[in-house]
């Protein structure tokens, strides 16, 4: 009810702060019989991990994950499975200078309202360093997704500050340090460098897509596919916007063009991006997630500090001059999530049911 | 589980079909002793009422809502507020003609598939109609939260189809039928025959506000503040995108701009949308919706039918050219909804918090 | 969160109150596809009547069911199930003269504590009228557990007051008002005529059965089956105790004896009572409740008013002179429903297990 | 959803297996601002360890428990705390013999039929050792029950085997290792040697009260505060029946004299455990839980192995002759636990009402 469990079925709770011993999550609800080790996790890990790039920040951790609890013999056992990473380069004193001060921006200020504590080290529980744990829980739900339906999660960055990025192909992904599907990231990479010089950040916009996905997937009234996707998507740090399919471009729309044609082949267009009444249609899942620049930055701003009175306000540390850059492995994580947790929701309910029409899967 | 309860401390169960004997809902968690009767819930579901203008269904139904419990001598009593509406206008027939296909962009064909049951009364449980117990449920949050701490819900639309629409004041929303905070809506009103003659229907951009806000609402790590408005927007139907505050707008600004500064005054921009961290910060709450176009249209589509088999669609029957019209009083409701629960989950787990600061609960 | 709903995956939301309009409840999470009418429901709810024998109170309900929402064609659609019975028989006057005091062993005194509201008529929300809509819900659930396992329920008296009243046979049960698992009640009848005549009311103590549930039902480490059966059973009005298999006869056993032994051909004992380790072991589930008298009664009791003063409180109006009588079809239903939610909860996490050891069913 | 968490407000997860590298908890909805450390926890989890006397496990384990997060300065920050306890003596060897039987009354026959897995490993998940994690959660609620209400949980044993221990004084609990309230413990110690050679094991009664409890806890219809505490202790390993203030002796009581009558200065008598409606009522808690005998044990009990053929089970290893003594921490959490929650769900719901009725809290 405190918010640090994501998941109905397939229940993750979160734990930890940026800079305390250990952040890490249970995994309740994962079926049994599934083999499960760190190397299906770690990978994910690491395409997250802080300090690959000069375009992320330099705070060095392996991100190494542990499994305590629920794997037996290589296989998961059906009871929780509890997965701890361990901090390892917390320089708290980074953060000295700002804990009388509110950032513009930043958490601190209604953290400090509501809890009536504050936590500078690194954010405390507001650090985006708490995704890793999703990102962790995510590898998890990816495998048994991958095993029983064939299903597969991607993403990549759209958009960087103002430079719009024209999607070429999933396969340049893994090849740059922004997760751009370009084949020359040169121009983006120019783009950072003029900024983190300036001490400044900006925004991004990141795609996720999953291909595979059973059909029949999601709750109405409440619980559509889309509103849990929507909630986890918003839920990222930084996020302040997402979209299904058309998105925004649907208002503009006309109902004669929106809606996706049938044939007997398949689905004609993908404008519902794969979920129609709340309920997933066996297309690709598709959506777009917008992410705010960075609040930390060199940049002077005006505030106040605890006692009210104002201030001007500079973020040293360590930061990420765009936080959209790692977001894509934590939006496919947290995609994951929902349709791992939806996917057991429509076993409970619906196990019985067997429709003979054939589910159309993909697009033409 | 199976995603028609919505709130945790203040939850909604929804319950009905379009074309059933009666819709309702079942509210558990109203605390105690607030006067309440159907005087205040009634107006809000009289402005989602369908009938009343050209440009919405001609559907006509009174939903006059009756409170069959939880109420004893005009006060709430803390129990299950049982809130029910008759269906007294399903004319089934007009629906015969496309029970044996699929509409393109239409719940029918995921309903099937997960279900194994085509009910075609009016789209059964995927109908819009089931929005009304909730407008109704969200009038009782409504009137707690003003009661407690002033707070107001506002909606306007913004855009329909092509035609954006600039903001002039909320005077001017109740005055017409498109919720629109212009004074002269004629252009609206020409731009809307032309598309109903033509038997198309288009989409809408709906903004919503909400004013008086306490300070410390939303938790950290899941279930922000923002996370559930997301999720609670979303689910509404026909919903395609959700933006907080400057949304994807933030995607191309630069942190030394988007990051609202503070005085000792308050907040000086809003592009947060009122939440930092998940957690509202006492500003307004704002957001917009991407509403798709009416995916019931006479202009004929390709489709498929039960078989699997090529056909073509026309949906006769009573629609809305733009679901997006009704939509302001939905938005507002679920907002509404979702700040009430939070109101309550603050107070259980942080009622003895005392903080010094004072909240900054306006922008300069 | 405020209680009002049981159960996670086949959850069932109850309102009203006793001399409200109406009581009812939501079925959420029943799997679509299977038959169900009011003749399914109206028999279990006829059993569990006022109004039956002179040994019950007299109040006059037909307690009518009627279906609103949820069942297309004659059978499930997926959607939530609302099931309403309104009030025709309250006569609020009956209990004018109490709304001023607290009855000893009533929950008139903690309501008001609670919520700060007194509702007099006929104990509003805490009268175990409450629990009629729980057996329609029950008899949804022991239709889908029949249809699918063959699970049978069934309850009778074993005790009551000082009388206990040794097993003979299932088959007397229906033919009797007092549920007694014996030919001949005419002792049973005695007692409580003499009890009735004297103004006063005494406990029962109801055995519940259930066979032919299937093995694997039940989470660790909470949710454990006989748990979710613990709370079902305490939660049912007046009931002050609750043992599974040997209870608290276990005691003084020893692990020698205790433990059931298991041969090819099945378990040779049931001390059990059906569970091990919190999950059914195919064996018949096996439990007792123990039920307090009637704290409403037409002898004098010390007590205090709503000033806090000194008073005599004497309970006139119908009241049930031993509220363990109707109790047995209440205890079924409930038992119904835990056995319900854990089947759709095995469904979700272990539907791929398959196990090659044969469950042992049945005792020897 | 998988039964690994208890509570809804205060939620605490529990994670880990007897004989893996560590087991824990992460308690989610603590609030913030308390002063915590692990020497608030230690000495409950030290009165619950194995190894502390002849007449339990000889397993040796210190288990210190660790703060992974959640506290920042000797305070709680309303974040999720996550207490680790190592498992550092696992002699998986002394289990080998009996991976493939199954133990008359033990679980592992349910959990290789519910998750087609057998975890040997000193039974592995099914482990009483698991409720250590839960006496440490415990122990966090306790300080904050007794810092805002002056709430004390106290436990004793009431009976083992066939031996009924009359209740003399609270002070004599500490002093002896069966957490008896007597001054002589010589009977039980001759008691239990015996049935120690023997190889043999019994049952035991325990007795669990809370003093100071507020008034108003509890939610009907269900979530009772009685149900809820029914469900936290049949959940407790080993556990077979569950007792309120009268329990099983209600039965042959009257309403004449089982009703607490009231009077100015306080309730006359506790027949109904501090629970009226499922409703605290300000008087003590008081209820008695009936513990089966261990059935892990030297006696040679018929049985049948893995592929169902007939066998004999002998259980070596290290284990309690009577679970039922350690019990007493075990329970006092668990009710620790249960009034945690629902002071914080109070404080939610009804968070607004006054009531000038002065409660009465203790008996007279």
């Amino acid at each position: 009810m405190s918010g640090n469990t994501f998941g109905k079925l397939f229940a993750v709770t979160n734990f930890g702060e940026s800079h305390g011993p250990a952040i890490g999550c249970v995994i309740d609800g994962c079926p049994p019989g599934m083999t499960l080790s760190v190397t299906d996790i770690q990978p994910d890990l690491d395409r997250r991990r802080p300090g690959t790039s000069k375009f992320v920040t330099q705070r060095n951790e392996p991100d190494a994950v542990e499994i305590l609890s629920g794997v037996y013999e290589g296989k998961t056992t059906g009871t929780p499975i509890c997965l701890l990473i361990k901090n390892t380069d917390q320089r708290s004193k980074d953060y000295g200078n700002i804990v009388q001060t509110f950032r513009p921006g930043h958490a601190d200020y209604t953290y400090y309202q509501k809890y009536g504590i504050r936590d500078p080290r690194g954010g405390g529980r507001s650090s985006a360093r708490l995704t890793a744990p999703m990102v962790a829980a995510g590898a998890v739900a990816k495998k048994w997704l991958f095993e029983h339906y064939g299903t597969v999660f991607r993403g990549c960055m759209t958009q960087i500050g103002e430079l719009p990025i024209t999607f070429e192909s999933w396969d340049f992904v893994p090849d740059n340090p922004f997760f751009a599907p370009i084949a020359d990231v040169s121009a983006l990479a120019s783009y950072m460098e003029v900024l983190r010089k300036a001490g400044d950040s900006c925004g991004a916009r990141i795609r996720v897509s999953a291909s595979n996905v059973p059909v029949g997937l999601g709750e109405p009234l409440f619980d559509k596919l889309d509103a849990d996707i929507a909630y986890a998507m918003m839920g990222i740090n930084a996020v302040k916007g997402v979209e299904i399919g058309a998105g925004f471009a649907s208002v503009a729309q006309h109902g004669s063009s929106h809606g996706d044609s049938l044939s007997p082949k398949g689905f004609k267009s993908n404008n519902a991006g794969g979920v129609l009444g709340g309920i997933s249609s066996g297309q690709d899942l598709e959506l777009s997630i917008a992410i705010k620049p960075t609040s930390s930055i060199l940049t002077p701003r005006e505030s106040i500090d605890m006692a009210g009175q104002s201030t001007e306000v500079i973020t040293k540390g360590r930061h990420d001059p765009c936080v959209g850059i790692r977001a894509t492995p934590i939006a496919e994580a947290m995609l994951a999530l929902v349709v791992m947790d939806h996917a057991l929701r429509q076993r409970a309910q619906c196990g019985d049911v067997t429709v003979n029409l054939k589910p159309i899967k993909a697009s033409i």
